[in-house]
């Protein structure tokens, strides 16, 4: 897709230009003329002869001059054929601002598909329709029919639902950061979030990336641009619909088919996308960003005059997965010489409740001379002898003598607090009203830096296309053992029992089992454990009745080690989704489990394990030997090759599967087509 | 303690008052008559003869007149023998402001003590020292030096920090809310914020109390009085140092010793307070506390122009265990006349895009109207057909008319929602700026409503005075379960095994356990299991080797049922935390545990019970038998009156005991004196 010339447009047809203030149709043209706009601009309206001065078409066909852009403003049902003038025309990219399609039932879905069609024909780019518009601040470009004015600046925002795009412009207005690009993606009838991803990785006007997305209809293709994006500029994801209530909303909002929340989080962090649960993650990121910084490293310092909120940032220090860096020797014992005796001096760094701006001032100077000091938190409370505007004034000289550094303030507290807002901002600083805030946004964007240039380019294999198919069938049970020892998977010796000499070929102890396609949880089926030889098993074989269909294996029983799950679910939107966790019979219980997307290696697999609440009991803790993880990862691995070499399973679980001292042995198993 | 005479004092001298505009002793001095008190002034300075128009005094004792309060301004070094003075004039209540006492190391401590000395001869009330003082609206009272004046209300506040005291007078000073007390702790050394709980549960002007606190000192009576307290006015408690890195801060900042973060958790809940985490869970309470609200159900509405953040909304009700209300078939009727077709007519409500505020008005007058209609949300962004002025006044006049109600607002954006702050304060809507803190707030106080009528009165026992003695030390494995048996804890069979024919006591299977003092997580160490009959156990008997001090003992192994851990800590500020859990060598690995308190019932034993993640596998899911529940609420009933019994027990742990089908048995104990 040549999206470029879609952004950077050098002459534009506005298809329902109006005169009348209050109509859509105006407010695009007004903010065009408004943005200073260079290209040409063609208003199409069939009475009007001239508005703002420009001359107005029919059609875009009675255009002579090249157009490289559409915006469609009229009633949902003449969109269609104006569309089809455009491809008559050679118009290539189209804006459907217009409403009335998929999100108002059948007859709107219709109109849809007729505009899918005509993009087919005619070859096109068209966005929307239902959307907000564009900005594109290179091209000078304001788009959009909302209240708030573009700002120019260097993030790009994606936004699946156009109130939110209208919130995230109304907030941006009064801060230090602004628009690269701005996209409301409406319906997304031909033009999807990944196209704009694939845009924003080359386009050197954006260094932020921010998303808003109710569904990602295309996973596999997220994580292959975005992972290439991600490594390069951050990239965060707002992704509604993570709980069943929230993601049932979703569905009756979007009409959309919802991946599961888990598999959105194994892809975001396939991607190295930074993923965010609500609207205040988002706005205090976006608070961040306003303060652009070259990464130096992930250590936090904080400086307060008071030990109340220090504690309290402390409690949430884990939670955000931040670290603390430490003063060095000669920082602590210049700041020793300055500050009150009674001060402690280290990081965090408490310099006391009746700390004037020139304490502040002192210990700023002095840390933030400091190299290793990257990243900074400064807490103030408004106290009697606390200068709360002179204090402001020196952290935002600080702040411009410091433009590579993060340094972010939270001032607590309502009236006096509020004043010095304005001049924080002076100073680009990223300014939070409480402190949580601050860490949650940190943690979230150091967490990305760290990790950002470790991200491997993911490439799409195409593993989703199979569950189109509705039926769901599970695979005979013998015959899922026998396919997965292809796969590596080695399994305890397991036979059909036919007739009683068959129970003689077994190392006992062992158990009976009935199993077949009516069974899926076998624990709550009939299973006798614990046979210790031929004879007792005889008698418990002819005990057992396996209904039509199901048929009577034996097992042998002898061994020893963890329990564990391993499988994977093929996502309609992410592909396969690789899990280990904890397993038996009470793994749905404890739901231990970690995920990963389809590519994984043998490293991030044995990552995967390490991360397990049960690790340290495989590691050997308690006086449990310990047992071969290099094995279960190969395992892992294993049915990941399996998930891509196999389209047609739709899921697989292996449960449980025992991590002995050396190697591994897999007792049942599960595979559903 | 009689706070009365404290809190509302007839005369007040002032120790240390100046006419030096930059010192306390003015401050305090100045705000006293700033804020109209009505009683008598005394200012005592040695050298002024006049201070503000008021004679002033050498010390107390030259004062003819009754005092009932008087503030101590002067340097660390001369505190106590005002105190003395004090004491001897007969002034019963004092506040110190000055700091250098127990917070600047030793000499401060010895200091300390002095005054503690002090308020014992002669029966002193004494606040402080190093506090910021003490506002009492009834009385007129603004005994602060805070740069924020003292605003009148329903709100009482207690803060162990100075700085998150000025934090909160700075924040409520242009919001709709005031306070009836505020009282700064300072260091404790006499009064506690139990005297003030106290006080408040019978103030006729406090409706909500909020405290920011530490160290919990004294726990137990902490639930006695909250517990009591709870019940008739909401009681949120921000307790710092919950994680084990704020904990180590707050013991450096405080130098107390802090009670473990499970404790606390456990006595907020049993005392029915609100617990909050961080900063901004305090300021959101607050900020929904401006509009007082009489409770009438938990059920949540909420209505949107915006599906987005509605949908981001959902996300976060399960975690904020809020419910969503459902709309009457007749409100459905009629709302469905009165708005577009295209509007999904269902709690929660988008009234869609391009709602003006005439579609919020129509919406909101017949949802408020609704009787069953207690808790509303309104959310909005500000898109091109929103306006956002005329909605936010219409809200503001909802507000008032129906004050009862609990009407909270999100305006998601900048420029345009912030402008309209002020008209929702008007009509006392509970605005925040993203509907998460809404939701978070929402959650808290509606589930602190739902619960407080059934809060019992925990009366106070004193549980943890034994606690001063440092030696732990390890009860005889085989006297413990002799001991247990007497708690009605039903072990398995068990043998110290001295003799061969000592193994032919026992049923078999049994194992074989090396045991005593020096070995504390038995499977560690040498242990057989599945002897089957007494010449296997003779043969494994003879290999064991027990070391000085330790013995053999010999156990039937039949059990069967969930494995289960069950016992209690004794908290040195809270008294005995009783805990059940999944048990077994995994149970730390699971940490699936729930706490009480020691005075539980049964019903609230079967309450914990079920509240655990195993529970479902003790309630018969996966194939399992149903477990005897009841039994295991009577073992930890029991081990409750056990730890009530036996105050020199510092910790019990029983850990695996089995709950089968019918009645318990555990299999090992733990009981550290």
């Amino acid at each position: 897709m040549n999206i470029k010339n879609f952004l950077e447009p050098k002459g534009i047809a506005i298809i329902g230009a109006s005169k009348a203030k209050e109509k859509i149709g105006w407010q695009i043209l007004s903010n065009l003329i408004d943005g200073e706009y260079k290209g040409k601009i063609f208003p199409i309206n069939l009475k009007e002869k001239e508005i703002a001065g420009l001359s107005v078409y029919q059609n875009v066909k009675a255009v002579k001059e090249k157009i490289d852009l559409a915006v469609i403003v009229i009633p949902a049902d003449f969109v269609a054929a104006e569309v089809a003038n455009c491809g008559e025309k050679g118009i290539k990219n189209i804006i459907i601002i217009s409403s009335g399609f998929a999100e108002v039932g059948e007859e709107g879905k219709k109109r849809e598909e007729k505009i899918k069609e005509l993009a087919e024909k005619y070859n096109l780019n068209i966005l929307g329709p239902n959307c907000l518009g564009v900005i594109s601040s290179p091209a000078k470009l304001d788009l959009t029919f909302a209240q708030a004015k573009a700002r120019e600046g260097n993030l790009a925002f994606i936004s699946q639902s156009g109130a939110i795009g209208s919130a995230v412009l109304d907030w941006i207005q009064d801060k230090n950061i602004g628009f690269s690009h701005f996209v409301s993606l409406g319906n997304q009838a031909v033009m999807k979030e990944n196209d704009f991803f694939e845009f924003f990785l080359k386009d050197k006007k954006t260094d932020f990336v921010l998303a808003y997305l109710e569904e990602m209809e295309d996973g596999e293709k997220f994580m292959e641009i975005v992972s290439r994006l991600a490594k390069v500029k951050p990239v965060a994801v707002l992704k509604a619909g993570k709980s069943q209530a929230g993601r049932e909303a979703a569905l009756s909002h979007t009409g959309s088919l919802a991946a599961s929340a888990q598999s959105v989080e194994a892809g975001l962090r396939r991607a190295g996308a930074i993923s965010l649960s609500a609207l205040d993650d988002l706005f205090n990121l976006l608070t961040l960003w306003q303060r652009k910084t070259k990464y130096n490293n992930s250590d936090l310092f904080m400086v307060s005059n008071a030990g109340g909120p220090l504690v309290i940032a402390m409690d949430s220090l884990e939670e955000n997965k931040l670290a603390l860096g430490k003063f060095s020797a000669s920082l602590e014992k210049s700041l020793k010489k300055k500050m009150p005796s009674l001060a402690g001096v280290h990081n965090p760094f408490d310099i006391l409740g009746d700390a004037g701006a020139d304490r502040y001032e002192k210990s700023l100077e002095e840390i933030l001379a400091e190299k290793y000091v990257s990243n900074l938190l400064i807490l103030l409370t408004p106290q009697t002898a606390t200068e709360v505007e002179k204090t402001a004034e020196i952290i935002a000289r600080l702040g411009k003598k410091y433009p590579e550094k993060m340094i972010c303030t939270s001032f607590i507290g309502g009236e006096a607090v509020g004043k010095v807002k304005n001049i924080l901002a002076e100073g680009k600083i990223a300014n939070f009203s409480y402190p949580e805030q601050a860490l949650s946004a940190l943690g979230r964007f150091l967490n990305y830096q760290a990790q950002a240039a470790k991200v491997k380019p993911f490439n799409m294999r195409r593993q989703t296309a199979v569950l189109k198919k509705q039926e769901n069938k599970q695979e005979d049970y013998l015959e899922s053992f026998r396919f997965l020892e292809k796969y590596k998977i080695p399994f305890v010796k397991t036979l059909a029992i036919k007739t009683e000499s068959d129970l003689k070929k077994l190392k006992y102890p062992i158990a009976l089992k009935i199993v077949g396609p009516k069974i899926i949880h076998k624990t709550e089926n009939s299973l006798v454990l614990n046979l210790k030889n031929s004879e007792e098993a005889a008698a418990a074989w002819k005990n057992l009745k396996a209904d039509a269909g199901n048929y009577i294996i034996a097992q042998e029983m002898n061994m020893g080690g963890a329990e564990i799950i391993v499988g994977f679910k093929r996502d309609l939107h992410f592909g396969p989704i690789l899990m280990v966790g904890a397993g038996g019979i009470y793994a749905e219980v404890w739901q231990d489990v970690q995920l990963e997307v389809e590519d994984l290696t043998r490293e991030r697999a044995l990552a995967m394990i390490k991360k397990l609440k049960i690790y340290p009991v495989l590691a050997g803790a308690r006086g449990q030997e310990s047992s071969d993880i290099f094995a279960l990862a190969d395992v892992i691995v294993n049915v990941a090759r399996l998930a891509r070499e196999n389209l047609d399973i739709k899921e697989l679980d292996i449960n449980p599967i025992f991590v002995k001292k050396k190697g591994v042995v897999a007792v049942d198993a599960r595979i559903i087509k």
